[in-house]
């Protein structure tokens, strides 16, 4: 039974906590927060836990075995060497750190120490993202043409990073879970529209070798919550719906057949195959509770976690260039 | 009664012909199509309409006092300008033409010759847009943040243009009529998944010298067809779909408030205001019926056009200068 | 080519005559209504078709071989008796007539003259129908359980006849056309909110012999359109959305399993089958384009239509019998 | 800080549990079930609450001040009248009891006994419905004409009730709390797909004495899950969708105006008013939490209940009432 200590008890932490007391294979020792009033809560509802406003007490704790980390980004790099130089197993919550450099010194002092560290990107744990890539690496969808994602909402605006940091992110480990090729070029744009405050509103194109293009859409300012992802291929076509209660994925038997009348160029003909929708069934175990049971399982048998600190490591890099880019109005960066 | 000569019957020219038929205030005296099938359809469906292979025909007929075109857009600039030359207002299907320079060769064409020159961008002259410009006006949504639309659909692949001049077009004349601030730069990028032809998915950002930014993400390739356009402003937001059956606007009282703590900026407060939601009636009448009558008049009292060809340059022009941004990867490019 | 009287150009006799005109197998003679501002609209639509105010010319005139009746249902019975009486196949707007007593009797007398007498259902010439009959037909759905419809909307409040006669009826010409078991009993209840009118809201229930019931909700006065229609089956199950534009028809793969156990029936365990959606591709043309062409065919061919007289009479007496019902706060009526 | 024992650990105390703790006005002393594994999982949530295996522990306790009980509706009477008579107050899952003479005697109980006597129907307590009932009690909507309901999913089957005892029951509470009138007669109808098991279609009129209409259309056997109600006034009507994530009540300003000519009857002339439609914000507290704070209330002030002992026994009346009317075939059954 792993024991853990959660470091943060903010917004995220908590269904960490519950997923740690409820998977059944790992308990939660001890939680430490900065606001007394967080700690208050974790009590009344779990009058066994330990509280303390000492992130160090955790670290410091012989009987805790692993450190999950669900604070403000900035604070992630500094947390997680701190707990891995403790000989603690890491799981941070996205997004990793808050520079590629640091992700790269904590895989190193990870590696150095043998330690398992996952970021917590919890989409390639859902069960709707598990049975695309089923879809995918099977050849159902043929090449992909595109990857096209609107996520907006009002809200949490941060006042440290981009909106891109707090939404685009889980496009970005989606991409990096579904697709074998990596980007290699990235080009942003976006606006704030709160003072001397990071960008709001964020557009993200990012490129491949492949013919294959992604977009994504992230707002904080947006009316409505919205979660669509198209993604459209050579044989089939993906919607997926993450607020949709059941049928998050449908499958589109749907595409174009060009074909070039050799006499006359301008005679191009486009045939338009529409055929039926599918929509399978999608596991709708919480995908918090299969990222900590993977955690658990990576640290008893050295598995290399679904969404390591390299994935992580990729993630945040494609953000710093994205970043780099909104900087330059737009201009492509590549990635390394 | 305004005799009206139509050249095309193809995908739009019936919508054309059936609105001068039914205005009330028109009649449509000939149609010319180059494919005989299609006057055999005229024909049964309107016996008394003739019918003609040449275009050249309409231009000649004294009878006739108006042209209005409904073929490719690559044809445009030579029939508009025979039309005029002829001495017939005209009506062209957007967009306007494939360059900018000859839509300024059209203006001063129509100028000279004080004839009624429109371009038949239909959007202006829906409910809902008036609506949306109504509440603008009316400083309901405070200062405007953003315009972001998603406009996706499968076909219909055109051979000569990219995505962008087949729908892209339609959220630029809305933008162009809800704004008093014209775009001063804009960039995109596109790809093209069809060997040797113009890009089938594009994005588009405009940007403007107040705290705006318009995106616009076209695609002929989606499984699904979607029109979901987001306005915000910084005191109300819409969203405006058009393929609600009668709630095509919604108003959300909703935003945010920034306080930022003087002690400590790290201490940021963002309040969220999430109020009531209102979809004010809108009038349903069909667009190209408001469009024909609204032509009709401008030819009887002089009046200039919602869509006149400056407006069609304007957006054309914009059209060119995302074309040179997307053969630049994404480059900004200026709008004099 | 057969040649048409249209009785009738209100609300539904635009859309008769549009699809004789452009059935490429009809053509349409001259139409008739009271209203002469009704005809004017004829004359500009199309020039070539005769106009009148009298029926009686449309049944005196040889040229004509078939009449479509597209008038208030209280005066279906006298003018299909004329026009079979002048020796002309009739086309009756659902529903067929206001008693199944007069239904019989123009039965009868197209019989004895050797005319198609056919109703206008359209649904079953729905490609959404006719998929859903397929799938029944091949067994998919296993036995059928329940039919649950809910069609409400606001308007057309009719004066003589309740929100069964104009609504309900084509549920029922779906039932009709969709299970080979007949009902043998109805109840109905209903209000009516505007005094001394029929009723604007009600609902129905179709008993059958074996284990299925339908069930009709019908409201006049609804602030929302819906066309909501649910077929349970012992293996798979069925919504109907007649509003979708292309995913009208989903197929549901859930069930339950009910087991019992033997040695305790209070441990009755139900299994849930929860598997793949799937939205078969629907043809999209219109129905009345397919009906239309059925009624020539019908004509040339001797073929007995789908919607024959006796199949409109059998909807009829259901519509009766649930007026009868009713009127008895609901009692069963049985159907002879 | 009220110390509470809730008997029964199965679907529906986890959800009392955990807002008995968090409502800082009350806490839970302990937990009873006749299942081991369900006394194991409050264990590992809450390893200070007391759990045994017999109810009977819990009445017997004296610290404890108030049973919850959230056991199948057969055990209902017995346990409640065991927690009564313990000096007990008593919170009942919905439905009351099984017979309306069995929800007598527990009401007479808690009377002698000065005890508070509540049933857990939770709509009541939602924002939704508290908007709703505010919207009908400003008069915003006239005079009432239908209340009208879809309640439909695929299970949880029940063994020992019909699908009215488990889901009419809560438009039943909905109705109760929203109008005044009561209704004054009932007709219902169903049909069971399991063999000598109750039934799991169902659809209920209720009658009331003013001209209002409510309709409820129930189903376990459902293959999606629907939530929807309208309410139609003279004035305004409303859709209330309880799986909307925000907009769940959309008030529209829609109506007819009926005019007779009075030369001419069979000219009625209807008026359709369709107006803007406007969805009000709606609280989203958990409408547990606000129950069990309304709970603990009457405790402490003597305030009754707004979802009383009587409340609970005059919807336990009407569905004995509807389950003798189904049982007659549909025949009214009033309601003294």
């Amino acid at each position: 039974m792993l024991k853990v200590g959660v470091v943060g008890y903010g917004y995220w932490g908590p269904n960490l906590v519950r997923n740690f007391i409820e998977s059944g294979v790992s308990r939660v020792q001890a939680v430490s927060d900065l606001n007394p009033s967080r700690l208050e809560l974790v009590k009344m509802r779990y009058p066994t836990v330990e509280v303390t406003a000492q992130h160090e007490d955790l670290f410091r704790e012989p009987a805790i075995d692993a450190i999950a980390i669900a604070t403000p980004v900035a604070t992630h790099f500094d947390l997680a060497m701190a707990a891995l130089k403790a000989g603690k197993h890491v799981l941070i919550e996205k997004p990793m750190a808050d520079t590629s450099e640091r992700c790269l010194r904590l895989i190193d002092e990870a590696a150095r120490r043998k330690k398992v560290l996952m970021v917590d990107h919890t989409f390639p744990y859902t069960g709707a993202v598990r049975k695309i890539r089923d879809l995918i690496q099977a050849g159902e969808l043929g090449d992909i043409y595109y990857y096209d994602s609107l996520r907006i909402n009002l809200g949490l605006f941060q006042h440290d990073v981009s909106v891109i940091w707090d939404l685009a992110v889980h496009d970005l480990s989606i991409i990096d879970f579904l697709f074998r090729d990596k980007p290699v070029a990235v080009s942003a744009t976006g606006i704030s529209h709160v003072k001397s405050q990071p960008e709001n509103v964020a557009y993200l194109a990012l490129y491949f070798d492949c013919n294959t293009i992604a977009h994504i859409n992230v707002n904080w300012l947006a009316p409505v919550k919205l979660r669509t992802t198209l993604i459209g291929g050579s044989k089939k076509m993906i919607v997926y719906d993450d607020l949709e209660a059941t049928e998050k994925v449908k499958v589109y038997d749907k595409g174009v057949s060009i074909e070039t009348n050799p006499d006359n160029i301008y005679q191009m003909r486009v045939g338009y195959r529409a055929g039926d929708m599918w929509a399978p069934q999608i596991d709708g175990t919480e995908s918090l509770r299969t990222l900590v049971r993977h955690f658990v399982d990576c640290i008893d048998t050295g598995e290399v976690p679904i969404t390591s600190g390299e994935c992580g490591c990729r993630i945040v890099r494609i953000m710093e260039a994205a970043t780099e880019s909104m900087a330059k109005r737009g201009e492509q960066v590549r990635l390394n």
